[in-house]
């Protein structure tokens, strides 16, 4: 399926459910898809931070990107995350995910090496070279320890390398920034800009970007189709006012114990919990070794569910 | 001269002009002080870090600051950044600044130091404690390297030790979730929450932010001012239109030589070039140990106010 | 082959020789090792960040382990490293690393994700519960942004989890508290401590460390040797004279222009030249996408070698 | 008095004592001067990080330097700490340094500002300009956030703008190339190298440093006394054992609790409970804001000092 260009709207980065064993648990993966496209979602992106990439094998990121694709049935594009070290790492998740029905990637800058700006480009037109989909460029420097630069970006869109990018920096300024370079040089209608931050949605679509990847879409994502469309059609108070919902309704994502666990693993675990909760998943189990969430945040997770309206 | 509760618009954060053997240069000082009132700006931030108070003595700092209220004569409240390591420091900074007139104070957590959450509580309700002012925290993690938590701000907000915050942490994210506990709890109307990220304020405002403190606005205050009214009149296209053209000027403040002068006195000396070349200040010179913009460098500032339509 | 307990000596982090093409250069890699082991060293560590093998695909990791294990020949033993995201993906390469007769492994803390110590923790129990062979904890932060927690350390120690560390830390303060605390549990004798920070080996032996991992080693593993000699028989004005004869010598790591290249590429560039010079390697190449070293580069690389007293 | 050139022996950065009511209490200061200079300390260091100088306001610090000068009397050299945020104010707390007696000075780079390599040069070149007093360079990247590079430092002993450096960076290689490459330039003799890293001091002296700077040293400036005579006498494993010992005591830096104070908190109040439980000091009061010690803290503290020998 050929990814629109731009890409717009809502996108969510799937959850990878698991069974208890800690197996790829396929049958809840396709309700969660359902769960996000019913609610409106105009593609999936599969293998992504919130799916648990970094922490599934090889074998289990197949497993999870076929079943994602087999559940999707060609209704909405599907993006693949190609999340590895460096760029024949990449490659290589790139050719399965291609080969696996994929209709776009989104791949890092190299991390556990530091990179340089041209580095980074040469991993990037390696990439696309190597694999015939759309590529997008994934800015997530909490989890790679490298901004991704504007000037990076920007000659690699205008030479094709990249079809959009995936900005999780947090960073409204560099993005606002980038958005308008991307006009200033024509190139805003044919690179895609998805924001991944999911507290400021309202700010990145009136800033110009075309959709949002938001983590916290897993769980309410027919809020964001419609801050979505509050946005596109220029009601931007109502927008606001659901982006205050889903800020309220992200303290779901902070319920962990810090004195036995990371940030991330309560995020993890605090949106695997409310897909319980919702009964779209059947395990709200996260991979082995974050630590789970104890009983009083799923209950934490819950009264935060009950207070943004979910249940 | 009583703070508004909460402030709201545009205030600018001056530049220090200085003189070319590096004194403050008052009259100029003056003149941007007229620069930025004629604009339309609520009130001045005196001694922020695009003042360079970082780089003044104690002495230069009062002569700027007295210079300014001077040149304010009561017109607009006028803000006094008390910037400074620790608690002992910073009440003496207060003190002065409350002799010399300042309707109210911005003071940062500890810096050098690294100060836990509770001796950040601690810190602020001394100050607040010590001089009887409005105190609003400044957050400024890329120079001071804390992150001042929600959770102080929200507790010093409930009892009263702050008025108000400046938001310099370019966390956007973040900001949301603060601006919407703070309503939670029904304190966003009593407490000032301003940005200071100058790409971002239409984003910032669309959050429910009352005001902007925007390093940009020493040399376009008009932007800022009509960007602010947009944003209040719900014409958010045009709010939105407004900060891209800002966003573009902002070029101005990255055009120093990455080999001799680090990114901060590209930025102060980019405002201070063109504050130069539009006739406000009379000497561009920076703060010493910074090194000066080259030529090329105003040259290119030169540049982005024509394309901004400001020369 | 058994890991002696504790392992000492001389323990080279092999590079990984590639061909222009990019493919591993196994004959290389054997001439590598006979460069180390008729040197002295007392084992050799493939697949650690001086054999790049965050750039390396699985097929080449393997193809490199096997190729250094036949041309090892049991004569020491073969540590190999498991560098990857999380533990499902660490557990992979572990298995795969027995299978190709590894004699010990080494892997880092998760990266990407942020573990907390107790998940850190809960990672090498995994790992060490999946895998019959030695595991020794590689603490580099530079790579995984997370320090290894003295702490976790000593818990996985005491409970048999870790045979070791590898500590590139560069962190020489905790590394001494660290060896206090192991003899002070009775632990320092059967638990290997090795040094990965090439240019403090005389204080980490006379701290109590048992050996050095240092990348530098590839070029001149000799050196090393005889430092390692020197601090054995408690010569340690002749050790210290060998390690600033080495310390000089590092400056062949740091030829690379950082206006193209990172740091890590520079220093990886470096020590292939300097291998290639000296005759050991066919070919200089380092891996896709790190910017290859100039000319000039390879002249000060030259350089380097003929003041050290290598060529 | 003349600073020797270069520096040697131990220098301890002594701590600052309070007063219940948060004074200076210059008797007890002047009862550690005696505790550490009968303990054969080769000279002071007044207004370092261990005395706390980033708390104290400018009266504090001059009434502490006062106090050490008077207490000193002429019998060793008298370093002080000029910490400030940058030029203008590092030259304004030189020349009050000098005027109460001061026979060198330690400044930092700037801070709060992020200066370039270039402007922290311009920066020491001013204050040794400014006052007619040897100049240290303290690099301690844990408070300013900048590495001072070698490069700089290099220049600034060659044109003799600095006598020396305290480097509290802990980067011991770092540490070790910049003690080759001032050998290697003929400059060791005339430049004070003096590691502030007090778990490492014996590596530091065997690498070539001709001092130490322990914060450690105010509670038991015999034992680094200890120290360093085994180290010049060449007698180097004794002087680890002596190191061995006190990376055991520095325990006593590390019992504050986590959930209500920073880490510098429970380092300085772990030295002033040490001192206070000696009988050195009479408040073991730490500045404004920091958390004080709880009382199982300071049990924590007796039980190490017991531990170590020392009570």
């Amino acid at each position: 399926m050929r990814l629109p260009s731009p890409l717009s709207g809502v996108v969510p980065p799937l959850c990878t459910p698991l069974t208890p064993s800690g197996d790829i648990d396929t049958r809840s993966l396709a309700t969660l898809v359902e769960h996000v496209l019913s609610a409106g979602a105009t593609a999936v992106f599969v293998l992504g931070s919130s799916g648990e990439t970094a922490y599934l094998s090889d074998a289990q990121r197949r497993t999870a990107l076929r079943a994602a694709v087999d559940a999707v049935a060609g209704r909405v594009p599907v993006l693949a995350g190609v999340i590895d070290m460096t760029t024949a790492r990449v490659l290589d998740q790139a050719r399965a995910a291609a080969a696996l029905g994929a209709d776009g990637l989104v791949a890092t800058v190299p991390f556990y090496s530091h990179p340089h700006p041209a580095e980074a480009a040469t991993h990037f037109r390696r990439i696309r070279d190597g694999v015939d989909l759309p590529l997008l460029a994934y800015d997530i420097p909490s989890a790679v320890h490298t901004k991704l630069a504007a000037a990076t970006v920007l000659a690699l869109a205008e030479d094709g390398t990249l079809a959009g990018l995936k900005d999780s920096s947090g960073d409204g300024g560099a993005l606002r920034r980038l958005l308008v370079a991307l006009r200033g040089r024509g190139l805003a209608d044919g690179f895609s800009v998805l924001t991944g931050s999911e507290l400021t949605v309202d700010a990145a679509l009136l800033a110009g970007a075309h959709g949002v990847v938001p983590g916290l879409g897993n769980v309410d994502p027919a809020g964001y189709v419609r801050l979505y469309g509050h946005a596109r059609a220029g009601r931007w108070a109502e927008a606001a006012a659901e982006q205050d919902r889903l800020a309220a309704l992200f303290a779901l994502a902070e319920t962990g114990d810090p004195a036995v666990m990371g940030g991330s693993s309560s995020a993890l675990g605090g949106f695997k919990a409310a897909l319980h909760l919702l009964g779209v998943i059947d395990c709200p189990a996260t991979a082995v070794p974050q630590t789970p969430l104890p009983d009083s945040a799923v209950r934490s997770v819950r009264r935060y569910l009950e207070e943004g309206g979910l249940l």
